[in-house]
């Protein structure tokens, strides 16, 4: 009687005849300070529908594409390595049928499950990556897995000169030091995401969108809020930018902390921007 | 003993004195998903006292206008007609005696009570609205009146031409296409708003502000967050270009939700808005 | 065992090695409407552990300064004078000994302590002052002692000329008229800042920045939210404008109500504008 | 994938074998205070997967029921007539096939829906009725229909003598007059609640349970708190004492208002009461 | 036009005909831990609304009393002996004009007021004191004048055996040591009020409730909550005894903190008090 | 300077002269619902300022007591193996050194690590386990270390007859059943505690309270509210009668979640709670 809020607006077809395929991973094991993470999926579905599935800036509409939501990963708390398994076996299960996988996280760690399966087949792989932190530590705590890690196990799996990243804020001395030798690394601002983005354009990219890439004006809902991040209008042009792509394999949006603002701003934020960024690379 | 809430600020003359006579409006009778702009009115109020009646962008004072503050309309929840039909009769019995209407939402539908009463008076009433939404649209849920319909059933009073309408970021394709044919409508941005008022100077004008206009950063206080709109600054610039007309014959700001921002500053926004806009349109 | 949130990050020096010292002022005893500045000091020692050490706009780090956290004063509520003169001696005792007083308040009228104490070491003492009001009235409810009167109780001390007020948002009629003898007041903005601070490059230079400058949007745990003010990447250009300065002799940030914001993104705003103020101007 | 939160707990077989039927009504139209009690029946189906189906107090097991949820009514907010009548076919639809309503609501006015539709049904219904408010008022702001009048237009169907009303403790003085004339009103207590259900024991017996009959302190979730009620083993055996009932035909829970309780204790003492009610009154 | 919430619900005479005077005394400004009891008064008009002015428990009413509410008294912060002597002032011009005070605090110092003016007039004045601490310390944090310390201060004024303390469970050893000798202190329990309530029947009687002395349970908002308190049927049963009272001179309910309970109970809680408090002591 | 809030009160002995020794543990990594025990060490350790060492009901005060605070440990969140071991060790250290074990969780799962340390020490260690839930499931979601399972973990340890649980109010069919063979378990109520105390007067005793024991109108703060547990005055009695044993060889507090309940009043409630039980069984 009632489908609001089960699944994400516009996201309403069959796996059988869907293009791209969403789920959600409510995993936020790792998270060392304020963990709520695991409550974003749920609350991204639900707010969603206080939203249109029209876009005026984009003039498409979620409608017009084939699209179908997975519902929830059940992944279990206390095991991030069966955690990352499950995550990494649905994203084979979707590529295998040949559609793109769209992940709502969850803390950050779930990123290394879609790129572990990705990367199997796709040798050229390349990361897009915004967020507030380098998350490039070598381990964080002593575990080598963690959200403070993800971007370097992501390393491990791509290698040197796939990753780039943008709007970085934070971060240890040393990681920036490392990041010159490993990966492109831009602080503050996207200014080279489009010579970057054209150099890719048929290349095989996966785009994570850490949410805290937004300053936490516009982004209050996360556990660790670090001023100085972009705007709502920032991402807009960077989601135009990225619409030139013409292979994006996969994307995630996470760290999405619901809990923490309970206004539902940041929850809107987070839809909106998945549904822009769905409209601009799913072709 | 303790006057301070029960008017908003700089609002202590008489009715017979007045020039302009404000009174709020607490109906959120058709908002479908989260209901709250009915505490708007009491909250502005109480509010208003943290901040100056002097206003250092424009040098005025609300202090050196004269203005009244009629109180609260006790509309009847579950009976949107009789509630309109009272705020067109107190908007009949401004006018009447020669003063300007300046009301509080509410929800947005609350809008068409002035609009009816002030059509009647000035047949060649054109409306400059600001606002996130279309609010176009013909029904809704199969009602026809309605938060989401307020600008078409205006438009039933008001006819082709003469609804203006600026910084809109969302609604149905089928709004912006009807849009096209008979009202003046600006996505996102309010570049064309100059040349509208120029065009509009000694016109019979009401201004209506729907407060989601704001970026939610800005505005966090509302049903409907909507990333993407207007920040403080912008506004004071709109106001500023509003200031040059010479016939506002009406004013309203609606559609604040003050229990959905417990820090107080959506109540701020919104008071801020109503004192530059009254110092500004008010002559 | 658990030292995090103990001292404010980066603070971990002796008294006597240390270049500055670090103490908090937790008081808001005139506070008129919403208290709660009282809980400032300690809430940014605890969430400044979520930040880095490390600034990646200046490529510094705390760690590379001498710095000790004194922790916070006992000051009674209901006494300002005791308050006042316990702020005062704590700053003589730090200048004494050579090193240069970093406050956290509580209210703004904290500020006249530390000012007190250096005015009579440096004869030619200079106020750098960013604030959303004037904070100029003479009295205020009566009292000449108060969060609103502060920079004129400073002018007491310091005298015309000397004090620099910048992004002023809000206030009387008659205290900007006022401001016009005898200080140096920019309204909103701070294109006058750079200039000023040429002259001042030698000059003993207190810093005192109330921290509802920024706009709420920003920084909403303030019990006067007060729109259309900076945001942290003004305040980052501001920083880097101040670092140039030779010889800053204090500072403070005050005005942090952290209860009011419950995501924590206020208090996160603080203790990065304070971090990012240390390394520019601690040398 | 994830059905959690889509049904109550428990409530998972099909219509057709069910021997009850559950169905939420998200209405507050008439709510003059603080709107809210829409949100029960999606908050209350959530909630009631962090509750066992198995029940200690009586020994028994939803799933040993045959239970089935039709999900949420799609009431128009704005009009109480439609709203009524939609809940009224509803409950008929349900009698028809021969099966038990059990309702959540939304604003206590909802009960009249089920009311009218069983008294035709059976000339013999009788009304068990705990509360904190009379509900006796002939009308109510000038409204006939009103979450404050709900009683009385129930009296209307059923006539005198039919009602019988336990635990009141708030009302104006003509309502408890006029109680005596016509119904069985116990102020404050249910002592007589055993006898009356002796004499009740084979007759139709619908049950209505307004939630605001517990002392706030064990149920804050409502928007007219009203201190002096009953404790939740008080409602236990008040269940048990339900439960020697042969004929009930019919029961509701209304006036959660689950947001003014961000603990979510409110949400489960509902849930827990609609699981004890159900399993001690469905035979 | 809405003069809801501008004075406590019944309190609608004026101050010649009534019999009792209420006044509000939003003072908080020796509170140390948790400020906030200066919003009770404010809060407790406005809830006042959401009650009957109509007992079931009484069967009397508010409306068949003279009963004016004076509003607030406007006390300076941080200055607790002007504060003191205006609520003295207030005080003595109610007794002085035949009327019974009633004051809402603020904390719980303010009680100091009304009986340092009461205590002149009538020589024989017994406290009667509700609460969860004793109050009895010297000083606190060196200061004489606290919430700490109020009914030891009280003591200097009364003086050996007019002090009645019930429901008080907690406090230092020395105080409870100190009660030994000069005070009627019961712990925990009122199974002696009873028979004090004897031997005061024709006395002069000040009522002081502080209503942390309900278990935080019922009345969470409060800034210190101190398990083990009493149950609102508790305080009907104690009111009740206190009917019998045939000369009580004054009364206060102190110490409610609105903001720490957002779901309003504990403010109704409070007015609840209130009311049966006044209908059954003032004759 | 400050150290209000760095050690639970009263525990401010060395450790080498202290008789128990307090450690928090901030794990919730199995928490499947709401997480948030990670908080609890910390909040308890501040707020348990807001109380008085000395207590009313024993006449004991923390003060007498030689009782040491070691802080938190820091446990690996994702790893529960991990941190089941560091919290073993940490027993096993306190008890090699003749003093007395007393943990605040953290969810429940962590009291397994004690147990384990004192099992093999005690041959003949029992338990005695207040809690709303019976927790001896075998497994919960595939895993067999979970806050489901901690108690049938625990009864690995100790086997048959060792264990007493009381006041349990939730569970599945099958746990009850099981019990009956291997468990003392009372539902609803404690009435046999005494006379199980009786017959371990001088055996080794480990006390576990999980705090949702209390009914969540005294005790909102935890993931998952059941209505019908005890109050505050039961603990108290439950404490009077264990303060009969004279071999208690340690005890946990656990499951305060004290973000759920922004009042604080549940911290409170823990707090005194462990006063209490620490001046009852600490000898």
């Amino acid at each position: 009687m009632e489908a609001q809020g089960s699944t994400f607006i516009g996201f309403d077809d069959s796996f059988e005849e869907s293009k791209a395929v969403l789920f959600g991973v409510p995993f936020d094991g790792t998270t060392s300070f304020k963990p709520g993470t695991r409550f974003a999926p749920s609350a991204m579905r639900e707010d969603s529908w206080g939203l249109e599935s029209y876009s005026p800036y984009q003039d498409k509409d979620l409608e017009d594409l084939k699209l179908f939501d997975y519902g929830n990963l059940e992944v279990p708390f206390g095991d991030k390595k069966k955690a990352l398994r499950m995550i990494q076996e649905m994203t084979q299960e979707i590529i295998d049928a040949g559609k793109i996988p769209v992940m709502i996280g969850g803390e950050h760690l779930v990123s290394l499950g879609p790129v572990k399966a990705l990367s199997k087949k796709y040798e050229d792989l390349h990361i897009i990556h915004f967020d507030a932190h380098t998350d490039l530590r070598k381990d964080y705590l002593g575990e080598s897995l963690s959200h403070a890690t993800v971007l370097r196990r992501i390393y491990d799996q791509v290698g040197d000169g796939k990753i780039n990243q943008f709007c970085i804020r934070s971060g240890l001395k040393e990681e920036f030091e490392w990041a010159k030798e490993h990966v492109h690394l831009e602080k503050f601002t996207y200014t080279t995401l489009e010579q970057r983005v054209e150099t890719l354009i048929n290349k095989p990219v996966y785009i994570t969108v850490d949410l805290d890439v937004f300053d936490p004006s516009v982004f209050p809902g996360t556990g660790t809020p670090e001023p100085g991040g972009i705007d709502f209008h920032d991402m807009l042009e960077i989601i135009s930018i990225l619409g030139r792509l013409q292979n994006v394999v996969g994307l995630d949006v996470v760290e999405l902390s619901p809990k923490y603002d309970a206004s539902g701003v940041s929850t809107a934020v987070a839809c909106k921007t998945l549904r822009e960024l769905v409209l601009a690379t799913i072709k």
